[in-house]
């Protein structure tokens, strides 16, 4: 099956202590829908500017991608993000935000989306969220990310939106903060009450937890000897593990696994490289690859 | 198979934000034989003061551990510990270390411990460590704990050290002090260039990873609800590994990496409880429990 991806589309440039880029491609549907392609076709809903260069948008168009739900604002410049990160790739630092277009991203979806069986939300403001819930029909499962932002000042919004949707993925402090319980399995329950059939935690080079009401299975992160830019990561994760679903049209606790596996190794592939430099060459074979490799890695096997 | 350990036997006073207990037993070679105890024989070396009480001892004593190389020093004083936690269980503060007997301990195996085929050096001074190994056999598997202060200060002698012994652990900070590499990887590929089979690096709530120069396993902790007491999880963590190892009489990949997994369930009880609360009732149909409930947790399982 294929899978909408809605969120953001962006220019980043980035600093770690092992380098920096300048104006390139990021966003969380880029990141999401570029591991997303290569698990089955996939739709991107966002927005750019007149600015969005020709040679970024080949790297969507190269993997596929169907760009017809990408709105290009006339005159408009595209959604900016400067960070930084120091030693601890788990904490960065933002220098600039500016939302240029996407502060008046109203997502339209189009006609050939709206009958989709998969559907990530990336991280926008959950009124948006809600609008492209209302632009699709019952029988699509839903993944949606989150941020602090939008748990602090759209808390109303984002608790009516976890009653819609079926997974939510956040980070281990998005799920303290959106709790108020600082225990990732009691945070994980306080939201399973919320609403959602499934959460997934996300402790970036610790791992992942994926908890619904009749099981749990935890991960370590991939382990990583060069980690160069961990932007997106959280994004990737995302678009392995709803990718995987739509490939499979299943999520019953097996594909669940999997896809918490999936969604590891996308993941380590993004920050091994700058931007999306790790993502663009990237095919299924390597990401399988690397998912029997960290199968061998977790499991114990055999009669144990 | 049996299995020796040798460390410290002490008294702890401890704080965590959950509560306090005032000089309950503790100590590095405590823990872990409380835990191996549960996988196969232990005979425990270590040294404790006049004033090591007969309820103390009768807890070793009531999981079978052969206290014949548990020296008593008459007029001495146990050793005594006193630390705090704050919110991060993987962080605490020494309020009071009085080593009292243990500053004199020269460790004597037994004639019944010199032929044991399995061995394991609790953190004590590395030079100590020598001696025992200086007491055994050429045919013993040896694991072996260390701490910040050894590394630095006696880095000549645990280097020596660790072209003797089998497998090391370490915490991650401990990796990155010994060998100046901060990622977990490149820490443990140097700390193989040092000498040992395998080194284990435990992540405290994070979990843990395994290499050996063929093969690596990671695992996440397993997931806790309510965390009292961590002091002695990686003792724990290194008792359930090594007595799975003694148990099994097999030393091999698939054996190392269901060490690792009955090591993280072993650390997990020590957490529920203060001291030795947690394991002192436990009987390994609890561990073996908990270790298939942590492998469904883990494993992705049939065809992926």
């Amino acid at each position: 099956m294929s899978i909408v991806i809605v969120g953001s589309v962006a220019v980043d440039t980035i600093e770690t202590p092992k380098g920096r880029v300048e104006r390139a491609l990021g966003g969380s549907a880029t990141y999401s829908s570029l591991v997303a392609s290569r698990f089955c076709p996939v739709s991107l809903v966002g927005v750019v500017g007149e600015d969005f260069s020709e040679l970024h948008r080949s790297v969507l168009e190269s993997r596929k991608i169907d760009l017809r739900g990408l709105e290009t604002v006339p005159g408009g410049k595209t959604f900016f993000w400067h960070g930084r990160y120091g030693s601890d790739p788990n904490e960065r630092e933002t220098l600039v935000t500016e939302l240029n277009v996407f502060e008046k991203f109203r997502p339209v979806l189009p006609e050939s989306c709206r009958s989709t069986r998969y559907l990530f939300l990336g991280n926008i403001d959950p009124e948006l969220q809600h609008s492209v819930l209302d632009q699709v029909g019952d029988g699509v499962f839903v993944g949606c990310d989150t941020m602090n932002l939008w748990i602090a000042n759209k808390r109303e919004s984002l608790a009516a939106l976890l009653g819609r949707i079926d997974i939510l993925f956040v980070n281990d402090g998005e799920a303290a903060q959106l709790t108020g319980e600082s225990n990732a399995i009691c945070a994980a329950r306080a939201i399973l009450a919320m609403g959602p059939y499934a959460v997934v935690i996300k402790k970036g080079e610790h791992g992942a937890m994926l908890m619904t009401e009749t099981f749990r299975f935890v991960t370590p992160a991939f382990p990583l000897e060069n980690v160069l830019d961990p932007t997106g990561a959280g994004d990737s994760f995302a678009g392995g593990f709803m990718g995987c679903l739509a490939a499979a049209g299943d999520t019953g606790e097996s594909t669940l696994k999997r896809a918490m596996m999936f969604g590891t190794v996308s993941a380590s592939f993004t920050c091994e490289d700058f931007s999306v430099a790790g993502l663009a060459n990237l095919e299924y074979r390597d990401i399988r690859r690397r998912f029997d490799e960290f199968a061998l890695m977790t499991a114990v096997g055999g009669e144990f």
